[in-house]
């Protein structure tokens, strides 16, 4: 097909003034001039800008087509690539030709015509919306933010392993777990008991989707040292909130020889080789976030991979919010003391009111925290760390692993968990163990931190909430 | 924890000889000699070889632990790195401390010990494959392909889109499908008519799991133009074979204003910069792959990246293999004639016999491929391409996508699909439409192509196939 330039290349001044271009996208506004022309604004995605293409009247199909374009049209425009006059804009297309593509059918009833549009509304037409420019403007940070994840992985030397979505385990006790089958669940068949039979089942047992990688990425981060994930994890729990999706997306990574303050070393480096990327690579989508989203944003993102975080034991952490409320600096509606988990108002005040910089918080109470992670030597807490942020509170979870056999078969019989069905957990004990840590970075949380976007439903292309599946 | 060096950067000369160094891993083998001093083979996956340490007999813990290292064992061994004598082998390791980390349980029931194991016995511990050399390769050569997959489409300015897992629109039609669910399948609430009362589940209706991102990257396409997907598909069928798993990963791209002709180029340069990708960055484990497993692997590879892929209409294919059978220089199995399906063996007589190179084979009928496919001006062929390579038959398959809604409408009613189901499909169709094209690699198959591997179980980390979700 036609040989075409990206909007981008045209923008960023890769392509010479005078030069013949021809750019196919698609109409975002028209305004006809009563000089008898008309200015078409074209977006291709490639970038957040359109071009300003100038159609003059004396295009053949100028009466017929051009001044009834109309947004969403699809267009291929050829002409000269000329200085732009207009404010803002540094290129514009002195057309010599249009071709209309695609009509838009009724433009009246357009789903996402250029007026205002609910964010709620626009979930209705989650196949439309990336056609928006906020949403236009999260799907390239969200590109921004994957590739930037796998950059800062392989330059370090890890290999990402994609870990299994359907498991038969039963124990990553992370949360509610869907289901998966292949029978006919009108009428399945049935043991002697009256029970499902899922011997008679896809994988002969009964099968879910997973809720993290974690477990599996230890088998092979005691072979190739350092790995990661970067895959979607699931959670069947009826939440309704801003904050949670059913379906989303998780970056694991796992490191051999590594201990509680390494890991918290690579979490730090890791958020604020993500944020950089974001800053260097889409300035274009993030100076909208701030035009229109939330003022904050670049100014957040900046303060951020320039902060040195702090850390702080978790002992620490209580006694500092004890003492708030004491001095009644503070209100907390959920109680403090040693032994409870930290609330998102507990942990918003240590990272911004306490702080005022990202802090790591270690050690917690091994009550409250999961079986894998490596008693210290205290006995009582685990070698647990949380990454909390200003803005948004926690935003990192990891651990050190436990690597010694007997510690780990006596957290698995505390809690009352069932030891056979961890046999390959616990081998990796068995068999040349060594230290390693890990932590989980929720990825459509970094985005909201990156856009201001409020809702996690509008930071993934297609949402899975409870009662909600569609596309 | 102390600071080390990958055995990567250590064999790869990017530390000066005489230098102290440190390294963490895994023994493969330990050969004491009679000198009074021991070799030990240490591997931390950071590339195919192990790097040698040299243990003399006057470390501390010489008697009482390095000459009772097994395969396995977990040892750090700090020393200087010196020129080494051994064949095969540029650098090696005077170790001047030993510290052993992690012991391996009863060396003699180690199930991944240095003796042989068929592979099929590996999978039974999927756990411990990856510290073998074959898989230990396998998922490096996996990971230099999936980050070969993202820069080269990243290069290209393409956007990655993480297209939904769980889908409740069951129009995809590429196979059987999982069913995902939250109800107690043992209990479930039912209807009045008796049957399941999917209104009550986690969507509010019957959802499934994915069996190809296409339609939904579709509307990213046809927003930012250039989108790919890389990402877990499913399929529940019953197929136990060497090609086949329940749930494997795939790559999709996208292209707005693109024709079957460029997609072809697309795929074309997509095979050989992935296998380019592979001889460069992987030579180490290609080298064990061609020794080991498949003579041919480096060569393939090789012809392939410097091949000019030919183009073939479906029809001249056909006549082709009609007039091999004639001639008796072929005798295939399937009956072959226009309107058939190609099998295996045509695929492989175009490619291999015929045409000695990779060759995309384009325009099919219309009723033996996809509803979504664009119907050329002959009404009796769509605009549909398989890229066929020796050694493997078809590795890709694509199309032109139907751009025209009333071409959609018509092929939905011929094939009675539910033209409400497809409603924002459609949608795509009645605003701005335009022609666009993409197609699917089978990310394991590549794997399986780049590596000589036999079984597609083996080039997964944890394989799901019928009765088998273990790990």
């Amino acid at each position: 097909m036609a040989c075409s330039h990206s909007i981008h290349d045209l923008l960023a001044g890769r392509v010479p003034f005078e030069s013949s271009v021809t750019v196919q996208g698609w109409i975002r506004t028209r305004r006809d001039s009563k000089a008898g022309l008309s200015f078409l604004h074209v977006s291709d995605g490639s970038c957040f800008a359109p071009i300003q293409v100038v159609a003059p009247a004396n295009l053949p199909n100028y009466t017929t087509e051009v001044v009834r374009l109309t947004t969403g049209c699809a267009v291929i425009a050829h002409g000269k690539l000329v200085p732009s006059q207009g404010k803002g804009q540094t290129h514009e297309i002195q057309a010599d030709r249009i071709e209309v593509v695609g009509w838009v059918e009724d433009p009246d009833t357009y789903p996402v015509s250029a007026k205002h549009h609910t964010f709620e509304y626009l979930r209705t037409v989650a196949h439309l919306r990336p056609r928006t420019n906020t949403f236009g403007a999260v799907a390239r940070v969200r590109h921004c933010l994957s590739m930037a994840v796998h950059r800062f992985f392989h330059e370090r030397g890890f290999f990402w392993v994609h870990t299994p979505i359907i498991t038969s385990s039963d124990c990553e006790g992370a949360g509610e777990m869907f289901k998966v089958s292949t029978l006919d669940l009108n009428n399945p068949p049935r043991d002697a008991q009256g029970q499902i039979d899922h011997s008679q089942d896809f994988f002969g047992k009964p099968a879910h989707l997973t809720v993290s990688g974690q477990l599996n990425v230890e088998a092979y981060c005691l072979a190739l040292s350092k790995v990661y994930t970067f895959g979607p994890t699931f959670r069947a729990e009826n939440s309704n909130t801003t904050r949670h999706l059913a379906e989303f997306w998780m970056i694991e990574p796992e490191v051999a020889f590594a201990d509680l303050a390494t890991n918290a070393d690579l979490a730090e480096e890791f958020l604020k080789y993500l944020f950089r990327a974001v800053l260097e690579e889409r300035a274009d989508d993030l100076a909208f976030f701030a035009d229109r989203i939330d003022k904050q944003c670049v100014n957040r993102l900046e303060t951020l991979t320039n902060a040195q975080f702090e850390r702080m034991d978790y002992a620490e952490a209580i006694r500092i919010l004890e003492d708030a409320q004491t001095r009644k600096s503070a209100s907390f509606e959920f109680p403090i003391h040693w032994g409870a988990d930290l609330q998102s108002e507990h942990e918003r005040y240590l990272t911004e009111t306490h702080v005022g910089r990202p802090v790591v918080v270690m050690n917690y109470p091994k009550q409250i925290k999961a079986f894998y992670m490596r008693l210290n030597d205290d006995g009582r807490t685990v070698a647990a760390m949380d990454v909390l942020a200003p803005g948004i509170g926690e935003i990192i979870g990891g651990s050190q692993r436990e690597e010694r056999l007997d510690v780990l078969d006596t957290r698995l019989e505390e809690l009352n968990l069932p030891k056979d069905e961890y046999w390959w957990y616990r081998d990796l004990r068995r068999y040349g163990t060594v230290p390693h840590a890990g932590f989980g970075l929720g990825f459509e949380r970094t985005i909201l931190y990156a856009t201001g976007m409020s809702n996690i439903r509008d930071v993934i292309p297609f949402p899975r909430t409870p009662g909600h599946a569609e596309f």
